[in-house]
């Protein structure tokens, strides 16, 4: 299908920002093609320029428009911008696909825009694998700040947090206040807190409750998180929610703890690589019709799940000590 | 701390119906004890006679308060009900906890019900492997029906879907519908949807905009999912909700669907031990230096993380064959 030389040819398109470039490799690295190591290795020189923005919160609040917001203000003045849309593979999410194209059509003709969406499903090793090689995409093109939206409700919004520099959580008036937002768990990873459609009723006692519940919080990295409000369908307040962004990324630079939240990010990616590549292997090694029958007797209650996970792994054990050679070779297939 | 005979007398004080011993077992599997395998071992005969329910939806829905009006409704009829409460391990959710338990407070001194809350984050194997074997205790327990709750927004939306025979979607009108509820990417796991607040403004557009949008589901198991309307805080609607959750149950055992979905649950829960226990091993063998350095040389874009996860399983490879025995001890040791 493409050659193993247009790798090179395709990080150089993306260093001069051809948007066919920069679709192809994330499309090479999602798909975890043949290419996927070469990519990751052609990337790996030029990764960690760009900020990266994780916009998470629950359905209804305005993630698409805010996103689109931020995207139109940072053009404004002159920012490269890279957008990653994550969603979860679903024969439902047709439609909401198309409401977000609809929103980020205004820059779909913009070439200092980078759009894209990403499936947060069906992937071994799920967003923490894919979604770091997608920003290093991004980061090859030249983007200065890189938006990550998740769409929906699912792992993905605290496996973001793990991926972003900065994590932005986006409330309404309204909805999700006081204990329900409590429940969300979302609090403790955000660096600033948004309350969108900030022009409805009950938007200054959402601020209130937020406030006093964050007042409980140590902070992260010494940063106390502050509140922005915003209106993304008219662009009131975004100029603040900017300055604030840029303000914590400052922050983060100055305290080390922009290292420090790479550093972690970059040793979760690569266990989570490590996993999926032995993951592949108990697969592979011990057969569907072990697990099958592992599974029956687990369900006949003749056999408990420890016991039958100690059969799988002992499997793998089992070939790797009469076959080592093989073994390593399928870890190295392992990305395919 | 325990003495390893105790598990016996806890297992049949739980079998009596001790609630001391109920909640004793499930910490001891949550907490991954040195006694978690003979547990599991104690309870594996008596697994799979519940029927599991599985609550899920953005806050805001009422997944507290529907929780508890489906427990006082099954008490009504003489069920006895199980309820495991999901929640994120977060240093806000103290506050929910606390009005759940106020919710909850009802259910307290009935002794046909086991209310339990259970963390979310901290397991290695997440949700899915230690939810399995607290429904193994409430079956044990003699538990009728289990309600699964899953306390916001995180991975144990879609895990929940996964270990239920019935996964309830809650909306509520006004929020989350038409484009915000197909974003949720929670349709295609609900076997029955309850629009709960059915007494507010807009409940029969939601459902007629939810009834479109599942008229293009093909449906699991041979099965239409049903809408059902519901207002929690009175009660209403209560008792059809039940009746189609025991028509889903009828369902699936004549259709053998339950053996499917429970066979591919037993094969879920078998991998993500088997994978908990190589990952345990991957810390322990390579040691976290070296993941330190590794991470810096990602970061430092000396290194790609693919090579540097290959690196990391070299490791495992190499301990493997020089002490092999010693790998084999590990992996015994790795539940503790």
């Amino acid at each position: 299908m493409t050659r193993p030389d247009d790798v090179e040819t395709l990080v150089a398109g993306a260093r001069d920002g051809s948007a066919r470039a920069v679709a192809r490799l994330i499309s090479l690295v999602e798909d975890r093609s043949a290419l996927l190591r070469e990519v990751s290795a052609a990337l790996a020189p030029t990764a960690g320029r760009a900020h990266v923005v994780g916009l998470t919160g629950s359905p209804g609040v305005g993630k698409s428009t805010s996103t689109s917001a931020l995207v139109s203000r940072l053009r404004e003045v002159g920012r490269t911008v890279g957008v990653l849309a994550v969603d979860p593979t679903s024969p439902f999410t047709g439609g909401a696909l198309l409401g977000d194209r609809i929103r980020m059509q205004d820059h779909a003709t913009d070439a200092g825009v980078y759009i894209r969406s990403m499936a947060s499903r069906g992937h071994l090793g799920g967003l923490s694998t894919s979604a770091p090689q997608a920003l290093r995409v991004f980061d090859a093109a030249g983007c200065d700040i890189v938006l990550v939206e998740t769409v929906g409700v699912g792992q993905s919004e605290v496996e973001i947090a793990g991926i972003a520099d900065t994590t932005l959580v986006l409330l309404a008036p309204g909805m999700g206040d006081g204990i329900q937002a409590a429940k969300a768990g979302i609090l403790e990873i955000g660096d600033i807190f948004c309350i969108n459609k900030a022009d409805r009723d009950g938007a200054e006692s959402t601020r209130r409750e937020l406030r006093s519940v964050l007042a409980m919080s140590a902070g992260r990295d010494g940063w106390k998180p502050p509140i922005a409000m915003t209106v993304a369908t008219t662009g009131d307040g975004l100029d603040a929610l900017v300055e604030q962004i840029d303000a914590h990324r400052a922050h983060l630079r100055d305290s080390g703890g922009l290292q420090r939240r790479r550093l972690s990010g970059a040793r979760r990616e690569i266990e989570a690589l490590a996993v999926a590549a032995v993951q592949e292997r108990l697969a592979h090694v011990s057969g569907h019709a072990d697990l099958e029958s592992l599974a029956e007797q687990v369900l006949a209650g003749t056999n408990d799940p420890f016991a039958a996970a100690d059969a799988l792994v002992a499997g793998l054990e089992r070939h790797d000590t009469q076959d080592n050679e093989v073994a390593v070779t399928d870890v190295t297939r392992g990305t395919q």
